[in-house]
């Protein structure tokens, strides 16, 4: 990477600017926040996964000495059934506003039915154990199988699919199907066929802070809301439209996240803490309980995909096609066209067909988790891909990149490819030790590819010189995966100026223009962007500063190193960044910039990584005993926190495919909501994870920019599932493989 | 005013955005933020005027209980201290860190030398009495004549007269002199000339609200204060000048602010509560008690002013000459600049000279308030034009018109007046009917007429357009005033869109460009300037977007009455803001837009007075009974605010000319540090006050704003004063008309 040279920030590691806050605890996160003659907020939630409330009695409650306020569905506006109905039972804001207060029935075991807010969190507690709701259970629905049985339960009366004209009533709100070709064709030139079904369990993505805000809303209607999200300006747009407000009354200033992975896109005590502010006068602050958390917030929930593949004994792929069942929850809005867009996106096919149901089930409403929908249909195909390498006995890496696709391939999901890094990802793969290191006993090795689109969407952005010469730097996204370091060397790259100098901020959404959600592996690549345009306005401005100083024309004037230049000029003493701020008052007024952009020019990412396992046959235990990730980064800014996404993905994968599953019981309550008995990986579950930064940069990014926090969870499911084969002999197709499980798998593999 | 009728909101009176916030107590003042773990910080002042520290001990304060940090000046960086010796003992920065901790010597009753963080204000209170210090008290200087008395004792040994060349030390710490033409010549053209001398006494601006501010400093440096004041990046600057930080780290969070004048345009508590905070690795807020604003924060001291005036007997102003003397506390930096320069700006005069001095006492350093230096030198002037009116026998008003300054004459300070409405105010002041009703028994009537500059400085703003199509508008400026209401209406103005749709907001020093302090009665007309380019800005690119749309030239799309319109199309729909807003993520991005400037074109202010008082001859007690306030607004963009302001600066000169004074003792200590023995006007104390806004629009500003906060507070002194006169045939000459100052007066009335 010679081209490298030429950064003096690109691609360094210096300290991230946050880091002190984060391990001091000065950071303020959701719950830090306090107010004087702050309440605290409570809600009650339904014990049944599935009932009509007859009736829902307060009074008891609001009574209570230290009880200012108690609400329920009636005190939040109506504003989206009838849209709803119009639509055939879907309305997407209407399932939020129903998802974070019921409204005439319960739809899951946790679900939010009456909050209150009192002078003290006992004060409240004991307030919910006073509200008297009496209910009509009524029959649920809890799986797959049990949805879209004939003639079963139907979780919502008024709901047809959409997609499928005609539909009737069902529990399948949402069927899609994409590809190219004649699959049947297709699986007619193939040499072997070999089609299998998965199952995935729910898994939450266990981030470790808790939902928290705080409300303050006035009687004139204006409200300010502190929280940890993965986007205030979605917290401000989803509680705004829910309450019927314009959305510059409703301030959100952004806590710190502890964690989000796609779980934090989404409200779910927003609106109550700001309605219980109205009602009581008084701030209101409200945190979610460990339990409530994975009870009441979205998680993923289970998958049942069926794959067909089709090959030519030369290891060309002929054929693909899925069928993708995605639990939703309550409400429907799985990520199954997600699934359906990458299941075969890594690989050329010229034949090829998903289709994909969401299906809704009493179990809460599903969200986005990291790269969404991708690990379970990866886990499907790179488990067959595996499967038929072992068949054709070739290397499974030389399966892939004989399949692979580069610029120019029809993908899967639709568009042809632009340039991207798959090959060079699963190369640089190939030729990492690790992948050709021997192996002890009861151990084996499994490799997988991994797809992700990355997203653009809006940033906003803005720059403001300082009277001394440093630099602020606005971002309208929370920092999860260290975008304030990003940003500010990018800043700092383009001002030719040092690091320490630019600062950058998580501004609130009165304080910058309108920004999406830190999610889509988006930040670097498009508020990256925006920050680039801005400071370019920034440096425009200051040359016609010190044009007007020179009395020349500023397209004479270069920005080099930190500095004003005169073209072609050696005499003129350079016009410093520092001095043009500080004379900023008498040449013009203060210097800043700003910038806004949808961001266009995305570049997809791929990933592969290499897993050793060792199973222990008496217990059947897995123990990760080697792992190793490659990835396409387009260019690594900061390239520890590529390494940190890209080991971080690769650890919850291995959660999701050894240890974590949401247990229901048969009454639809979750019987395992705490860290004790839902047992995400900690540090001595897993190796250190090796990185290696491929660098395809992106041509559509100023430093080639693509996303990286994604694609890392997608390949490790399937990585972790062959590697457990190799060791095994056993092909697993369930989630997740738990030591009983694996026990079983060994005992029958026929079975597993 | 027909032009009025083209504007739907510049002119109307909508209700204050944050006036339910300040009624229902839910804004944030100052000592309103809380953090975790915070500590609450205290000062140790001095109890001597003047005195050196021979040792200060704060080991028992340090290991009491409780206490987490104690900082005297050896904790300060010493920045400034070699520069001010090689500038003669000068050196702004030097003074103000000197002012915020004492280093070495204690130059005033109160001067702060120490500092504690402890975990409550009470332990805070009982470390201070730990604190052991050893002081030799030195001579003192508490006034004029004895600063200016040969021999007598210095406060500063180093420091020289600057102005005067070859100074030797002194406690005149400036000399200013300006004017033209020759004064001799013109007393001697002259048929009256009459020579008073004047003195008024310190003054505080008695805001409502003490200092108070929270800091926390992380161990990177990075710190956050929230504070109120004036300019929370005055805050910032001063700041971190004084600790040596780059600005970039220092973000400070304007509070709402419970008043100011002036008198929180500086420092006092924030450096300490961020070194404490440094120190102690916690939060640490600050209040000052009433008892720490009066004797430590700045007041407006003591001015004696000699000022003569020549007048032909047709009326004509032939000269005036002023000598002014202004206390500027202990390390000068009075308003006494000001004082020359408004002291004869009201009149046309072919000789006019004023000579200031800048006097150090050991009193508080002084601060600006209202029209700093300009309500005393009216005082002067306006007294001895109602004498010569009476000598002349002629209408005062009339004489004062006749000699007026308008667009084009010299002014006393410098430059030829460009558009002013001074002989506008007059003439409606003359014309209203309070100018010529019956007065009672007892009463006597006084007009005065008063000038001020009104300040540009720098401002940036931000428009953000929200996906509603609602508009947030970024100010660097706390409202003080009503800047909220004025900007909305400005951006509602320009956008033709509705007052409600518009939010302002203060944006912290992180979210917004630099911006100068909220003084100078500058920040409707600068900030304002800033906010409608802004809005053009934004306006562009709404045209743009909807250029693109209908696929012309952004040259054809009008923006009029909130949408976008094609010209001479009548067929085509207009594009509504909120189209264009809510599909702006399609189109291209986040609208938004931002500006900055130095102001150009101030419009300069003039005021005039109508004052009846009725005075009790038994008790010397001086009741105003009526009162109008007349003045050039430019354009009153919020006619209410507008009057506020007028009625503000009327009852704080009421007060001045009347009851308030600083006592002080032998020793130089306050005696009377508290709003019941220094007593500010109440509402019961006055009547209501009048207002008759004239309108001569700044041509140099869109909507033609002038400044109005300042202007109101410098004809009520000698309107007051000319009025107690017309009462009781007594020319006083010394503030304030205290009772036993009037019956004195009126007992022999030579020598009030």
């Amino acid at each position: 990477m010679s081209e490298e040279k030429k950064f003096r920030w690109v691609g360094t590691r210096p300290i991230r600017p946050d880091g002190i806050d984060k391990v001091t605890g000065r950071a303020n996160y959701g719950a830090d926040f306090a107010l004087p003659g702050m309440l605290w907020g409570k809600v009650l939630r339904s014990p049944h996964a599935h009932a009509r409330i007859v009736s829902i009695d307060t009074e008891k409650a609001r009574t209570l000495e230290g009880v200012r306020a108690v609400i329920t569905a009636q005190d939040l506006p109506d504003l989206f059934s009838e849209k709803a109905r119009a639509q055939g039972g879907h309305h997407d804001m209407n399932d939020l506003a129903q998802n974070v207060m019921a409204r005439g029935r319960v739809l899951y075991h946790g679900h939010a039915l009456a909050a209150v807010a009192a002078v003290s969190s006992e004060i409240a507690d004991r307030a919910l154990g006073l509200i008297e709701v009496e209910y009509e259970p009524l029959p649920h629905v809890l799986d797959i199988e049990a949805a879209t049985a004939e003639g079963g339960p139907l979780i919502h009366e008024d709901r047809v699919t959409q997609g499928v004209e005609a539909s009737g009533p069902s529990n399948i709100a949402k069927r899609v199907e994409m590809g190219h070709g004649d699959t049947e064709e297709g699986f007619a030139e193939a040499d072997i066929v070999i089609e299998r079904e998965f199952t995935t369990s729910p898994v939450h993505q266990g981030y470790i802070e808790p939902h928290a805000c705080l409300a303050q809303s006035a009687s004139d209607g204006r409200t300010t809301l502190w929280c940890s999200s993965q986007g205030h300006f979605a917290m401000r747009d989803y509680t705004a439209r829910l309450l019927g407000m314009d959305l510059s009354l409703l301030q959100v200033i952004p806590a710190e996240i502890g964690g989000g992975f796609g779980g934090k896109t989404t409200i779910y005590l927003e609106p109550l803490a700001v309605l219980l502010s109205r009602k009581a006068g008084r701030p209101v602050k409200m945190v979610m309980s460990r339990e409530e958390v994975f009870r009441a917030s979205g998680p993923v929930l289970g998958t049942r995909i069926k794959l067909k593949l089709g090959v030519r004994s030369d290891g060309v792929f002929t054929a693909g096609e899925a069928t993708l069942h995605y639990e939703g929850g309550a409400f429907g809005g799985s990520s199954v066209m997600a699934g359906c867009m990458t299941v075969f996106a890594p690989y050329a096919f010229p034949h090829v067909r998903s289709i994909g149901y969401d299906v809704m089930v009493n179990k809460p409403k599903g969200a986005a988790y990291r790269a969404p929908g991708a690990p379970m249909a990866a886990f499907a195909l790179e488990t067959v891909v595996d499967e038929v390498a072992a068949r054709l006995e070739v290397d499974p890496v030389d399966l892939r990149l004989r399949n692979a696709v580069k610029e120019g391939t029809l993908a899967s999901f639709g568009p042809r490819y632009k340039r991207i890094g798959c090959v060079e990802t699963l190369e640089a793969l190939r030729d990492h030790p690790h992948y050709s290191a021997p192996l002890a006993a009861n151990q084996g090795r499994g490799v997988a590819l991994g797809f992700w689109f990355n997203a653009g969407l809006q940033s906003s952005a803005g720059v403001n010189l300082n009277p001394d010469g440093t630099v602020t730097v606005l971002s309208g996204n929370p920092d999860i995966g260290g975008s304030r370091a990003s940003l500010a060397m990018m800043a700092a790259e383009e001002f030719g100026i040092h690091y320490d100098r630019v600062e950058v901020v998580v501004a609130d959404t009165h304080s910058i223009g309108y920004t999406d959600v830190t999610g889509g592996s988006r930040v670097t690549f498009a508020t990256g962007m925006a920050v680039i345009d801005a400071a370019a306005e920034v440096m425009r401005q200051l040359r016609e500063r010190a044009a007007a100083v020179w009395e020349v024309d500023a397209e004479k004037v270069l920005w080099v190193d930190g500095e004003a230049r005169l073209e072609g000029d050696d005499e003129r003493e350079p016009l410093s960044l520092e001095k043009l701020a500080r004379d900023a008052g008498r040449t013009g007024g203060p210097i800043s910039g700003r910038a806004a952009l949808t961001a266009r020019g995305v570049g997809m990412g791929f990933g592969a990584h290499i897993c050793d396992v060792e199973v222990d046959k008496e217990t059947g235990r897995v123990e990760v005993v080697r792992y190793t990730a490659v990835q396409d980064a387009g260019r690594a800014i900061h390239p520890s926190y590529v390494e940190g996404q890209m080991q971080g993905g690769a650890v919850q994968g291995i959660g999701w495919a050894l240890n974590e599953e949401y247990v229901f019981d048969a009454d639809g309550k979750l019987e395992n909501p705490g860290f004790l008995d839902y047992r995400i990986p900690v540090a001595s579950d897993v190796p250190m994870i090796d990185t290696v930064i491929v660098e395809v940069p992106n041509p559509n990014h100023p430093y080639g920019v693509r996303g990286v926090g994604e694609v890392p969870i997608v390949p490790p499911i399937p990585a972790v599932v062959n590697a457990v084969h190799a060791a095994t002999g056993v092909r697993y197709r369930d989630l997740p493989l738990s030591p009983p499980r694996v026990l079983k798998g060994m005992a029958t593999p026929d079975a597993a």
